[in-house]
């Protein structure tokens, strides 16, 4: 098979994502389904009818991912797995997450209404707690499934209220019998909204995701010495804010040398004592920084940490960088990638390649299988936010893409135009 | 009279300090006597029992504030003011304040047995609610008698549980039939640790003080958009992080064309939304600005505004500065900083003229009536800390200048030694 310009129903996406996002609908016009909760299950009972009703099986596994299955043709053969989370932020939007499983369904149904088999199995999974917003980690589900976390951590997992996953998922009947573990797997697709500004500002319906980047976090702190605002000359003050502006200076400087990929983020700090009058005993600067390449990462990394060095010492301050958490850059499977970019041509979309800067389920699966993403925009590229929003065209076209995409991967037979 | 060198009773004074230091001491060392609490009130009690040994008279006016009067030769001329206040910070020392207070009854104690009359009449004050850690503001007491506040604002103060200092007053049986208000004053004097690190680095023993810092609070505000640390391209943010740090650097060199006696202090900043992952979209620096030149202080404000302005521009954020409050520059009077300078040369005490960089009592006093401060040095320049501490020397020779200040403003008749 090959230039295939199959088309999905857009229409009856979006109607599902409407009816999605009214369970859990916030008076601000987003959704807080958040992981586990009753509306996650009203969330995950809707799907699954609309699964039963496309003729797909559905187990769910000991973590709770759902998979809903269209058989293959040769139903022994890998699956090819399409799919993404219903869970949402406490103040999440309509699409993230939500736009690749109901993209995911809308593929199993185009193939059944244009009657076309496959020759792998095709299945749709519901990931279980991507957002990390009740229980942290995120991506817990797709974490345990692909072995980066075991079960007992997955289950042990607790919310602010004490609260483990494990009780939930055996309160809501999402203990599944299937372990929560891989086969053979065909190929791993999901598609996304952007999250980011970039298809928009480019005028491009289509990302094809050629991977994600690496993201490091730490805390730098910087110690002086509390003293009185008033009587205390300048010249004999231990004062961090020296070392603090300078380092910032100095890392969105090192950061431009790596453009346009490399990416520094100061989202957080905290002054101690915090007293308008007192010079601060200590600031504690959470850092982010990314890069797809591991290597360059690796590279910006020794510069930073020489960097808060340098200035801690020329401010006559301590400072010190702890790492506080790191993601490795990941590069997406070339043959997926390929089936994603030649979908996108095939059908006349304006695609380019982009790397993912936030995390997804498929981080942790592209581990264990040939993975790759599909993005499309979104609005003034906002989420995790009621405002979230994204246009019915370009996430018809992401599902025309995905279903193209699946289909390649998934071995195409008697291509029936349908009524 | 000239030349005096009357000596106080250092000992004495130590030994005071440390039995006020006893109520209400924490266990780190330090104390907590918050004003109008029952230790205040225990600690205000103490004092009275040692001035009525001395044989003071007693008043208290409608603040609470106390006044312990030694009789003049001729009792109807102005009182010569010597105090300060008792009450202390949460976490505060045994020096700040107190003092002040217990240098001017030793000034009284002292006369008492050197036999000297005075021709004014000497009164040792306690100002209620200097620190302003209970309520605000701080120095409440001399800023309704020196007529900066009225009655009415100052009794209605509030703690954070609501309950006023007026309330309080009445409670601890501390709202006097004595007007909060000034007729005539000789002079007055305030003996306090310096609270900063001059005197200890300069090596002197006392610190002649001509004048407080004009002292200027702002909130910086800056305004940014709040995007994805990771999917967001570096040139498509909005950040105010990078208006920060370019307005930190600028005001610190600003101010170092301005020294020796300028001061910048950025004590508090909050980032919302305040996550790791996300640029923030609001930056709120706490910026404080001092200089004993009101015309400097406001030639530094106007540059202060165009930094801001100017490299909230650069940053293409949205820039504001919020007045917070004020307080203006204070010369003290002449006469009476020759009296304190005059006194520690005679006894042969190394001094320095200073400006003080903080708050206190006097700069309210010092509206109404002829003003000096004398300071003595504490350890490190470390105040507002349960570490507070001073020499006994040093303590025991800033009342010795402050015993032949009073001295020389009251005036005195039949130096006789005692015995």
């Amino acid at each position: 098979m090959g230039n295939e310009t199959l088309r999905a129903n857009g229409e009856r996406l979006w109607d599902r994502l409407m009816e999605m996002a009214a369970i859990g609908a916030t008076p601000a016009g987003g959704c807080n389904r958040q992981a586990l909760t009753d509306d996650d299950k009203r969330g995950r009972k809707l799907f699954e009818s609309w699964c039963i009703a496309a003729r797909c099986s559905i187990e769910f596994d000991e973590m709770g991912n759902i998979f809903a299955r269209r058989s293959g043709i040769d139903d022994s053969l890998p699956p090819v797995l399409v799919g993404s989370h219903l869970d949402t932020q406490p103040t999440g939007g309509k699409f993230d997450g939500v736009y690749g499983v109901l993209a995911g369904l809308e593929v199993i149904e185009s193939l059944n209404d244009l009657n076309i088999d496959t020759h792998h199995p095709v299945e749709v999974v519901v990931w279980t707690n991507e957002e990390g917003a009740r229980f942290s980690p995120a991506m817990t589900g797709s974490g345990v499934f692909a072995g980066v976390f075991d079960l007992e951590y997955g289950r042990s997992r607790a919310a602010k209220d004490g609260v483990t996953i494990g009780e939930e998922l055996d309160r809501l009947g999402y203990a599944g019998s299937r372990p929560c573990t891989y086969g053979a797997i065909r190929a791993a697709f999901e598609a996304h909204i952007e999250q980011g500004p970039v298809l928009e500002a480019e005028g491009r319906t289509i990302g094809v995701v050629t991977g994600v980047q690496g993201i490091r976090w730490y805390d730098i702190e910087l110690y002086g010495d509390a003293v009185h605002a008033g009587p205390t000359p300048m010249e004999s003050r231990r004062d961090p804010v020296r070392a603090f502006y300078a380092i910032c200076e100095r890392l969105y400087e090192l950061v431009s040398k790596y453009a346009p990929s490399s990416r520094v983020t100061f989202g957080d700090i905290r002054f101690e004592p915090g007293s308008r009058n007192t010079v601060p005993e200590k600031i504690i600067i959470a850092l982010d920084l990314r890069h797809p390449d591991e290597s360059i990462l690796a590279e910006i990394d020794q510069r930073m940490r020489k960097i808060v060095s340098e200035e801690a010492e020329n401010a006559n301050v301590a400072g010190q960088v702890r790492d506080e958490w790191s993601s490795e850059a990941v590069e997406f499977d070339a043959e997926c990638v390929a089936a994603i970019a030649d979908s996108a041509d095939n059908l006349g979309y304006k695609s380019m390649r982009i790397v993912s800067g936030a995390g997804h389920d498929s981080v942790y699966v592209s581990r264990i299988a040939p993975t790759s993403m599909i993005f499309v925009p979104c609005e003034g590229g906002i989420s995790h936010n009621e405002q979230e929003a994204a246009k019915q065209e370009d996430l018809s076209a992401g599902c025309d893409v995905l279903l193209n995409a699946v289909a390649r991967m998934a071995g195409t037979q008697d291509v029936t135009t349908a009524a």
